[in-house]
């Protein structure tokens, strides 16, 4: 059983504490929040050890791995910390909104031998994930255009904004009120991506890719709670609204995350994804950034 | 061009107006109802000569064949009529409501050698023609069970009621009430088939089909004007009612129909569906409604 | 922490082991099966204790309740039994084959005030529970036409077949081969339901519904693992097959009806379904067998 | 009767012919090509006068109107000519590859009082018309993303390429071998634009919309032949290729597009979209191409 402390309880901590309780080998250790009634919350729920203070879960060699869901500002030194301590790490991203903040925290870990995961949670639900392996595995030939749709049900509340990074994570936040837009990519194999946000979206949460090659397609339709449509005077074969479907959306893949570290440290594995990813995913938003502000195409070597 | 006669101003001979007008080898010559107004309505459109006298069309040797969509009650005289007369015809299901009736036509044209093709316009339906070329095809193994959803956007008219035989054409209208009935049959094969039916849709025309198979299924589907679909708070994926879609859903198919019979006049063959087809579907009506009465199971021969 | 006794260590008993060690307030602490490796291999999975003696679960004060998902021939005398012992029992379907001996099984614990669910599992789940909540809202007017497709992905074991009841349960296994069925009812409000049967389904477990009513019509469609389709040379918006969802359909509900007991018995309710229900289901099933050797419509009063 | 010659007796001017012909107030007079077995034959399947010499068009005052389909490079010089000859006009897009040569022709004919439709056909798709109204109408609130797939469903011969003017029409042509491209546009509401081109699809035809708004969305998916879907043990619930539907799939809105004319002539309106329509076009490609070749985004005033 490998113990597990948890930095956050916010609503993405909740998501990750109830993960680490219904896995099978993994238990909710200690859950840390400066704000110490939200700790005691969480941590009552799962019969875990609250705290407001980090050097109880650094200082516990009971403690095996933690996962970070704290505030952005807070990730690059929990991290470093974390490692320094030895234990494995699940961070939520960004790593930080600062690509310089980034490299150093890189420079402070890399000879340490660390289990580092950055929480890229989208590659582990199973619907877009059978689409990469069977685009991976030839389905549809050469790859040529991906396009990817994500709307928010509602704009975030404004504290999280805040800190967030914005919808081009983790830059473009001071530029303001970015609640609607399109990135337009192009991969090193000439294959077109454009990704589709908003904040919100009156139909609820709008999550869809497509993957369009030379020989097929494959599509990720929205997901509905239950599988029942009605037909009346006003219109026919309606679907419910995602709205209410949000909260589960992507319960599943948070689950398959922790599966995946959970399986590296019991067999010594390098997490996939891993800093490296956390780094690109920086470098790709400091471009669209800067494409919003020039005008211009920016070409990144990453 | 074939010179064509039509029997019936109203709603159904309308359609086949329309589709004589549309059709390149055909001209709508005269049009009879004795409503004479309607028949004026009618033959105005398409430049065709109106008359209150079925004999005019009878007794002209310029018309070749002859479309009846006049009431029920009236099909066997005039289909025997124009028989006699060596005028090809399409006549509008059912025959009569009456098999001892139906069997006296018959006795009476079939030695005349008319080409006589009855009005089962869902067989000349492009979704449900294909599905039955699929199947025949052997596309998914024997079938075992056909299911098909016939409901009516809204009642129609008390008078067309009154003499359209009931759902279980011809026979049961007499029996009062039914709006609601679904049919069990098991064929020659042991293919099991159920019908459907209802009287009015809240959401339209309900026309629906699933053939299931021992190695897959084929399913027609009902379909809208436009592909355009809604998505919004009160629910997602929104296709229109079926309703305004109404007057169109089989227009495909009475034109299909019609060049059937036009190809079977110039090549000489026997159309099909032909009268046997009208007399084997009344007595799958008296059939039913015998159930209906007895409660029990009864076997026809046909 | 209530803690529970399963009897029968087969495909079923092993998805109520799952339900069981899954909810945060029951305990699996004993597998009964006559086949001690079977027993053996489902409580170790759950840290339960195997036994090959129904009496040490029967005569175990620390057992609160049972879920029997024995062989059907086994479930009278195990419901008598442990309805006597003072667990309460969830009890698979059906009760039994044999309508007298159901009977006869209410004499006997009728009086004992004992908590018995039957294991009904579609009702709880999600899909349709909310279409029957739905319909009873008045979502779509009055309930006209209920249409019932259920179809397996292949035949079960014939081992299985040989004491499961048959198609229409219990009755009819002795009559043989009926491995497609159409059923017709008509309830009590002049509603029409129909359920189309077939032991076997190329494209996997076919499970849909269709309430049709005066003012609109509430369906549920298959399910699919992901929302992933395909669009190529040979067909276009592909779902997977429903095949390999096929163990995962009625998890949920499985979950929800485990949980409903669970309440009722915190709460001192009766649960629903209950032995009536169970007892209601066998007089349906005699009344379509008796229909389908009779070629009758048969009135059952219950 | 509005009496119509026809340039160009190719792939596209066929379709014209077809749609003149069906029209119950035009007819097709004369047909013109430089490949007169071309003109012949089309001339012939409607009763037209066939001809290699353009003047015996411009020069027949019983021609009322024109439809220009010949190769982009004569658009100008005919739409000249019969602007001058007094005859209405429905030309074909591009009206020319390059924007002077646009503003020249314009230069030209602005005093004649020409009555000058461009045949942008997508405008008069039922399914495009109807989101276009829906959404004029207010019905997803502010108008804030639109998504455009546009993927043909093979790419067009090498000769037709090669005067077509490209993806980006009508100047890109020389650039070489854009065959997959994404185009972003910002409108001046703010509104979002994408474009998603592809010069083949291995489904078949690929024309799909997306309005997104404030308070809902609008979708057009692809259309099919049939309603008809298959499942089996390879998938579920597969619709056919678009490929078959290809050349019908804009056949209702080339008659629409005609209709519009036809009342324009009638009652002496401005046809819309008219030639400044098309000049803006070309601005708009001129502007993606310019964007494609320097990598910056692009400022359009039209």
């Amino acid at each position: 059983m490998l113990r597990f402390g948890l930095f956050g309880a916010g609503r993405i901590g909740r998501v990750h504490a109830a993960s680490l309780a219904a896995h099978p080998r993994t238990e909710l250790a200690m859950v840390h929040d400066p704000i110490e009634p939200a700790a005691h919350e969480v941590a009552a729920l799962y019969g875990a050890t609250p705290t407001g203070d980090a050097d109880a879960i650094l200082g516990d060699p009971g403690i095996d791995a933690v996962v970070i869901a704290s505030p952005t500002p807070t990730h690059v030194a929990l991290l470093t910390a974390c490692a320094r301590a030895g234990k494995a790490v699940l961070c939520e991203k960004p790593i930080d909104l600062d690509l310089a903040r980034v490299d150093a925290c890189w420079v402070e870990i890399k000879g340490l031998n660390a289990t580092v995961m950055i929480g890229f949670n989208r590659r582990f639900d199973p619907t877009f994930a059978e689409i990469r392996e069977r685009v991976a595995g030839g389905e549809i030939g050469r790859l040529e255009q991906l396009l990817i749709t994500s709307r928010d049900p509602a704009p975030a509340p404004a504290a999280y904004i805040a800190s967030s990074g914005g919808l081009f994570e983790p830059y473009i936040a001071e530029a303001g009120d970015v609640d609607s837009a399109v990135v337009s990519m192009r991969g090193a194999g000439g294959e077109l991506c454009q990704i589709t946000n908003s904040r919100r979206c009156a139909f609820g949460y709008d999550q869809r890719l497509e993957a369009f090659g030379a020989e097929g397609m494959l599509t990720a339709g929205n997901q509905t709670a239950t599988s029942v449509r009605r037909s009346g005077a006003s219109g026919t074969e309606t679907a419910p609204p995602y709205l209410n479907f949000f909260l589960d959306r992507y319960t599943l893949a948070y689950r398959a995350e922790l599966d995946h570290l959970v399986i590296c440290m019991e067999q010594g594995l390098t997490p996939n994804p891993g800093f490296a990813d956390g780094r690109a995913a920086l470098v790709l938003a400091d471009a669209a950034t800067e494409s919003m502000k020039t005008g211009r195409a920016v070409r990144t070597d990453s």
